[in-house]
């Protein structure tokens, strides 16, 4: 007895289709591992699909460079060069940035080429038009690649979860800063430090500002949300702080008080209205995410049925965003030799997305104060007059300043709005130093 | 600016199809579950798939028993009834077991009809000839609920992952087992205490044969190798033990090692062959699988491109199930309304399966042995006669006879030949009392 697929096979009924022409834009790191990877899985995709794959054009800056797996005459600078090659059915994009990626995809979909990318800004801030292109032109645009690098999240989000109706997606999905939020935890170190160790170990750019400020993270959430929530969510909708200010002190307090440091995306639905922030957080833990180090991803999902499931694994690295590109192009390749037309995803809606105000949470606050007697009632006043009532308090000596010290205090649930009219009122006591951090609480830590 | 979905109902472009005919097959708990799920989204699912979907026929073995959600004139007792109704599409198998199921399954498909299954035993035993009726007619077979509930991860294994030479599969699939191992695990008690209260929980059924013998995890991991492997792996092929013979003893020696017991369903290609085990396992306490409590699931996957990710949620219960059979169900719908055809599943290469004889591991052994001196020389002397060399030996007094103690060895990597061979002549050593417990480990613990 043998498998439907071997036994088609092997009695002719399907035989191998005629290669499916495959161009490439973009050729550095991850370009230059798809190919890699395509040349090596060779067999076994051409197994899989019941046609073999073959790289047609690839689009590159500088056709000078010397690139292994790339003869010398696939290389193109120019994309009419590229989508005038009649035998190109998918167009892999790993370019990223929007511009000219955007301009890219949107002519390759409109010429007929089904695009699969990577490209996390395009599809955050122009996904709508994009896939609006692709559902008109009767080709498919896909993009597992964008979010959690090789984790299948993307596909399974809008598929394997459908069913559910999903109350909140909770994720680390930006491996640079979890490598350095990892590391300030385990050696007590500061921000510059182990941002420049990053940077030295090629985990962080040059140039660190996307990553660091939760620009990244906020790209891939609003891509997460879209597809969680079926709504529509630009990446400036998303409430967003990047973790530049922590230092090592909130490490040791949190750990005091049962937490870790994380830079959390979550998306939440409340009353048909979508609370969506990237900030540092206080994770409890005990929390499965609180455990996610280094440079792993984890994406949390609740849904109604399914309860809560995690997925985790490497977030980016040439290898694993092939794994997921390749995915998307043996689903494309597939349907291309099973002749499948193209469906409809499913409909989005708007939504309001509720500003920061609005968002209810436990916090964290840091306050530097005078060393003095009635600091705390002042602070406690200051609060209580907002509705904010306090969970916690500990102080901690500083050796900053003589006659100073740091009052580490949580909250229980509080919106942002009074919280915030709270901490204007305390910033401006005159025993009140600074308010040094203020960031939102998740589970219950065990001291 | 809306999202494709909208646009296109909105203008009317793509209107509501007709409705969709399910019938369901066994309305017992996971069935009931599905009812109450497919009646709750009805309006989601409507609006995701482009049809309303609408429950026709029930297949029930007792007409009398009231069922909410189920109206009077749809429950039947006969499989005829069912598939003589021309509007049903898809049929949703939920009774369980190899017989009838199999049987029904097998014609729904040849009548036409899409069939989504959570059952985990017929797909092991059967999945090979019912997947060749659903490609011979033209119709899809659709199993993601029959392992890890509604966790996801057949349809990921099969499509977001297929670019990978996925190495292992290393999973912990059956919630009955991990919730008593972890109570072992937690509270020191012995395997038949632990029983009893999971069966007055109900996690456990009556009769716990399939659950504690490690059968329900064969079968799941039949499956998750299947598709990971591309190959043909029938449950009985699997190497299998159960938990019952464990000692609170050997939880305690195990985390005195830096490990924790497991019972792990894993799947390794070394060589072109299959390495297939059910069995309980010292897991290093570091290692993200021994951190799976209670009726969790997790499973792990090991590939060249996407290295490791981990799949983790609830793996069984009425809601999550109902999760992954709606997600199959929403699937099929959404392909039924854009008119696709079907395409072949990846081949799949018949393998062979390894015995246990040929299994590399480390090994725990934990051997009961008279309190003389000389004793672990005589033990040394015939692993090492066989090639076995020891990686830890601690010894521990036992309060159940006097001038006895056990042993508790580990071993460097081995083969399961030299090892039984080095173990049947440690049994007949005249200082020994028993060889009581043998267990592979996974990981480096850390004391």
């Amino acid at each position: 007895m043998r498998w439907p697929g071997a036994e088609a096979r092997a009695s002719g009924a399907v035989g191998m289709s005629s290669e499916i022409g495959i161009a490439l834009l973009g050729a550095g790191n991850v370009g230059s591992g798809f190919v890699a990877a395509l040349a090596q899985g060779r067999e076994r995709h051409a197994s899989h699909v019941g046609a073999p794959l073959a790289l047609r054009r690839v689009l590159v800056r500088n056709r000078e460079r010397n690139r292994p797996g790339i003869a010398e005459g696939q290389l193109t600078t120019s994309i009419e060069d590229v989508l005038a090659d009649p035998h190109t059915q998918i167009v892999v994009e790993l370019m990223g940035g929007e511009f000219p990626a955007f301009d890219y995809i949107r002519r390759a979909l409109v010429s007929g080429r089904h695009v699969v990318t990577a490209n996390k800004e395009v599809m955050a801030k122009r996904g709508a038009e994009l896939l609006a292109a692709a559902a008109k032109h009767d080709v498919r645009l896909l993009y597992e690649a964008s979010v959690g690098g090789g984790i299948p999240v993307v596909h399974p989000l809008g598929r394997d979860l459908l069913a559910n109706e999903i109350s909140s997606v909770t994720a680390i999905i930006n491996g640079t800063t979890n490598y350095m939020l990892t590391a300030m935890t385990q050696q007590g170190a500061e921000y510059a430090d182990v941002l420049r160790e990053a940077q030295r170990l090629g985990y962080a750019e040059p140039d660190p500002t996307d990553d660091v400020q939760g620009i990244d993270a906020a790209y891939k959430l609003a891509i997460l949300c879209g597809l969680a929530f079926h709504v529509q969510l630009l990446p400036e909708e998303i409430t967003r702080r990047g973790i530049t200010a922590l230092t090592a002190r909130d490490f040791l307090y949190a750990r005091e008080l049962g937490y870790t440091i994380k830079l959390l995306a979550t998306g939440r639905v409340v009353d048909r209205e979508l609370i969506a922030t990237v900030q540092p957080t206080l994770v409890a833990s005990n929390e499965p995410l609180a455990k996610v180090d280094g440079v792993l991803n984890a994406i949390q999902i609740e849904g109604d049925l399914v309860g809560r499931v995690v997925f985790e694994g490497p977030g980016a690295g040439r290898a694993p965003t092939s794994s997921a590109v390749l995915a998307d192009v043996l689903d494309v390749a597939r349907d291309i030799v099973a002749g499948r037309s193209e469906r409809p995803e499913p409909a989005r809606r708007t939504v309001r997305v509720r500003p920061p105000a609005e968002h209810r949470a436990r916090h964290y606050l840091r306050v530097g104060v005078l060393d003095q007697a009635g600091v705390l009632a002042r602070i406690a006043g200051a609060l209580g007059d907002n509705g904010v009532s306090i969970a916690s308090v500990i102080q901690f000596e500083t050796d900053e300043e003589p006659e100073t010290a740091e009052l580490v205090l949580t909250t229980h649930f509080a919106e942002g709005g009074p919280l915030q009219r709270a901490l204007d009122r305390i910033a401006a006591l005159n025993v009140v130093r600074d308010v040094g951090m203020v960031l939102p609480m998740v589970g219950q830590g065990a001291r």
